[in-house]
């Protein structure tokens, strides 16, 4: 299926070389704010146009908002937004047919979907199916705004080569302003160097990103089954590539004893809290104040130019094929917006259902600056 | 919500010093074998009787099957499962009321549901919870094994000390034989000793698990959202203490260039295959008929026998406490087959989404082994 | 599926004459006051011990709340209750094995679920299993309770006789001390009447009812799927015997021209109000602050003791069947209970989705009356 | 929300006036033929450009399928289907803004979304967003078709005019070729000049339809929550301006004494039958094979030319209004075109629930004729 959430719900269509990628966004209450603008943000912060590797395609999108939207507010209905696809030359793409590309979806949308799946670009599994999620994830982003919630990503390893500890949430929105969003600034030279090499070399690289979501209020989440670890799980698993979860301080807590491992509960602001927030922000799946903090590992982008053993289905024979196409060597900045965007449609979901924002009424102009 | 699942649905209820847990399995199909001691088995390999620090309240579980099964055969209703508690000595949870324990639920359960949560034996976020989800599991499995599908999983790590690599599925599914169900028999001894030290110190340790399911067929799982690695992702969340996760090679993957990473794709009795399956499984979220296995971690029990430092939320003063009661050293074994019965149960979820089984008919005498 | 709700969730589930029926009760949010006596005064409501032919097996229930009710306070976890069958005495159930009752749920169920479903006293279609229902109402009335929402309702046909027109909702509320609820006294005699012919004969009778609530704010109702309408037709026709449903002034609407069915939009104690509410309290879907009121009908019992045909489906030829059990001569009232509760479950569902009862934390005191 | 159904799910957007109303439908198996012509050829039939009165803007639609399919046959992928909206004269809406026309959706839209909603045409409220579901009943139909289910609807009462009883589904499905869809020839005769007499004098009525499913399957609904009886009567009341509806042989059976209401069962064709099907095809919830057939009322269309009492919003005083801009004088016509696409969706979605099309790989070359 193809839609996320309960209370707010994104349904996306679209393949990477059909009519248009897009999504329909539901449950975003009546009398928000929310222009093209809004989207044309964060569908830009995925570019990454600087750096020719990482997106050998840079276009600005072409999108539309079909309904929802009146003069600059929503109405309360679903906003549906397309994304035209331009005319890709899928030419090289014939070579391809019933020769599975080795790391792509196409053997399991071989056996699932059989000969009728658009192998081209990848199709519905392609990473351009995220920018539907990037275009929800502005609308999320604007939902959670109203009560002050922020998310923001950096990537923490890129091609091996990771980042130092020490750094602030306002270090990580800080550091967009750079070629990659790495608040290390060795580090990032050092990441981009992976990248040139790589590229040169026709081969890929992975990485890992944290994501952060500051402001979050205490109460969201469910027992059991509705837990936030879980739904953004859920949610950071739909992205393509992700191999790899921790939450918090993550696998390192496994490896501690109890006494070190548990946060101290301290008064601070006169409120109960964390001193340590190694919990990253949630107890038995609901949030405790704190900031929500986890990340996600990478694989490299399959596509590669160096031969690669697959079958050809058509004679269930071996056969070696060679990827001649634009890729990108890397999808780690791109999925880093798309987990941001999954993050805040995942958290809007959960502010809804526990009630924080009225849906009987529209937004009062306080709450819709 | 309490609620997992869309075709096979498993609803949960219960507080650990309350009167009962349960669950509710919802979408079994009719005509299938289910006994009591169906259920009885897969409650008891969570019990780890003959290590005391694993589980010092250790008796065997009093339950019912309450509906949805007639005559040792599904009847296509809700198969409701009461587990009775026993009457625990709760005495020592009055001085812990409105001191939240480090680690544990408790402040997040005070944010969210006030005085009015139950906080004996950490109430509804209590791993006993996890009885009512092995029970639901053990129904999943049943429904699996009509497939040929089998879910198993051992201890990768426990209290710092990781297995050795090289085993096989049947390894895995024999070492449950053993004290505890690692592979390795000299990390065996040396997690043992990892136990009883921190028992002796009154304190607790974390640790890893593997599950792997064998026999899966090609194209289960829906993208975008109903990803197969998305629903195990969230349900393994949903387990109390995880704090990590890695599918197929995992955090590795993110470590390789594409062309090391990629699965080659190869004919293996005369279907396509993946040469070395370091995918777990899946492409583009989607099975490939190769196994599953994904590797979780866990936090080290919260309870400890030290002084913590805690909060009187009564008076918003510091506090410390100190835990007097029986505690498990570890919650790995008990939460890895809570795991496996999660996995289950997803899995079952989507062969009945796929329409592998069909409900509008009783399982024909060929399905119903 | 056994579970209605996307908020308010309820999963019911149980046999006639199986264990017990029940119902897991989720989404209530914490500190709301919940006895067993509330439980227990619903339940008896739906006895009519006073008139055997209505209930012949009249005794009171044994239940149980097994989850998330502490101290007479809900705990914002599942609540779980059991309603414990009486051993009942099937043998003459034995007869009547493969030989589905003509009007009974039987030959669907065999069609569905093979030879594997509890055929004694209707099993799972049963309306002994709308008591869970009734029970999961009880909660869902005290929701509504805390925004001053009200749900009563009353018979309006019986037998073929009909009430007049001409009542208030006080009448409705009131008419529950007379032997049926019935605000016309001269048409409850000629009601009762029918009831003892039709004992008399060994047949019985159908009838309809109305539900109102009132106090029902406006902007609850979701388009285009999750309209008020919509929603509770879906409840109401899972009530077992349901044939038709009228919203409002109903069918007769069909029959007006428009100048004359559309409800005139007036002020009223300085708010927007309908004139003549022939709308039912509902637009486009969505509440206005008027009473929503409706109508259902009811097919007579099918149990009956006079001789019917059916098959006998081990040969697959033509019998005949008596019914020598004891039966209700009608459902209309103890149905009508269970469509009160449904109404309430459906409504408390929407007040939680439209976000008036915050879940994030507990009631405040003044909600919490 | 704006998505209806759980393994054949149907998500819908759009106002009147806005840039396009649309569906994405997802779950539909991969391998079915699908073109353009198959939703034009459903998109016509809720035209009746042949009655001005019907449908004063009379033009073919001009719509886009943007994903999902490849080749005319479906990929297994979200459809996502754009109707485009003709740049409307919204001009005569001005002076409706803030005085709420009576019997339509605009109060409620007023109170629920406050100034930010979209009036003109009825917005979201609009009967031109059900082109979107008969867009998607297109693609159920289609699904059906493979297990040989077909649909048919006709008009059994307009503006009081009723038709005569004694036809077939044969009659039902030939009746389409007539100026409206009426088996009953004298009836149509008088129905058509009841239209004329309501569009003379600026006024609308109502009426009620009755659509059949043949061909449709033992087996399918779920009890409780889930059943065909109640998913339908969901689905129904979604459709604008149903007031009532009747399943089988409706109302008339609660008058029955039991005797006389129950379907004796029979053998045909070896196989247990209703010898009378008042039950309409479904018993306790659940399909047996015989066809499916229910009624459905719609109240006359609220747009009128006559002078309407209503509230100016803007200062809380009385106002009148008159419409001036073209209506349809009955939407009965094209609201059966609507219900019959909401029932086939809904039991594309049973089908599937219930494992009848298998979803883990394409269709096969039998089952996509």
């Amino acid at each position: 299926m193809n839609t996320f959430g309960r209370e707010f719900r994104v349904t996306t269509f679209g393949e990477s070389h059909g009519r248009a990628v897009g999504a329909v966004i539901d449950g975003v209450p009546a009398g928000l704010e929310l222009t093209e603008e809004d989207i044309r943000r964060e569908l830009n912060r995925r570019m990454f146009c600087h750096i020719p590797a990482l997106n050998p395609r840079c276009e600005p999108e072409d999108f539309e908002i079909l309904s929802g939207v009146k003069e600059q507010r929503t109405q309360g209905t679903p906003i549906a937004i397309v994304i035209w696809n331009r005319r890709a030359d899928s030419s090289y793409y014939n070579e391809l047919w019933m020769k599975p590309r080795p790391g792509h979806a196409d053997l399991a949308y071989y056996l699932k979907y059989g000969k009728f799946y658009d192998h081209r670009g990848g199709g519905r599994a392609s990473g351009r199916a995220t920018a539907a999620i990037v275009a929800a994830g502005a609308v999320a982003k604007k939902v959670l705004a109203l009560l002050g919630i922020e998310i923001a990503g950096h990537i923490v390893e890129l091609g091996g080569v990771e980042i130092g500890a020490g750094y602030t949430f306002e270090d990580v929105k800080r550091c967009w302003d750079k070629p990659l969003p790495v608040v290390d600034g060795a580090a990032l030279e050092r990441m981009l160097e992976r990248v040139r090499q790589a590229a040169e070399e026709g081969d890929s690289i992975g990485g890992g990103v944290e994501v952060w979501a500051a402001g979050v209020p205490p109460g969201l989440g469910e027992p059991h089954f509705g837990k936030i670890k879980g739904d953004i799980a859920a949610a950071a698993f739909s992205i393509p590539g992700v191999v790899a979860m921790e939450w918090g301080a993550g696998r390192a807590l496994a490896r501690m004893r109890g006494s070190e491992a548990n946060d101290p509960i301290v008064v601070r602001d006169g409120r109960p809290a964390l001193a340590t927030n190694k919990a990253g922000g949630v107890l038995g799946g609901i949030t405790v104040g704190e900031p929500i903090y986890f990340r996600v590992w990478f694989k490299p982008t399959p596509s590669v130019r160096k031969p690669q053993q697959t079958v050809d289905l058509s004679r269930m024979e071996p056969a070696v094929i060679q990827f001649r196409g634009r890729y990108d060597v890397t999808i780690v900045p791109k999925a880093l917006v798309a987990l941001e965007a999954i993050t805040a449609i995942t958290l809007a979901d959960h502010v809804l259902r526990a009630g924080l924002i009225r849906r009987d009424r529209p937004l009062r102009p306080a709450e819709s600056r």
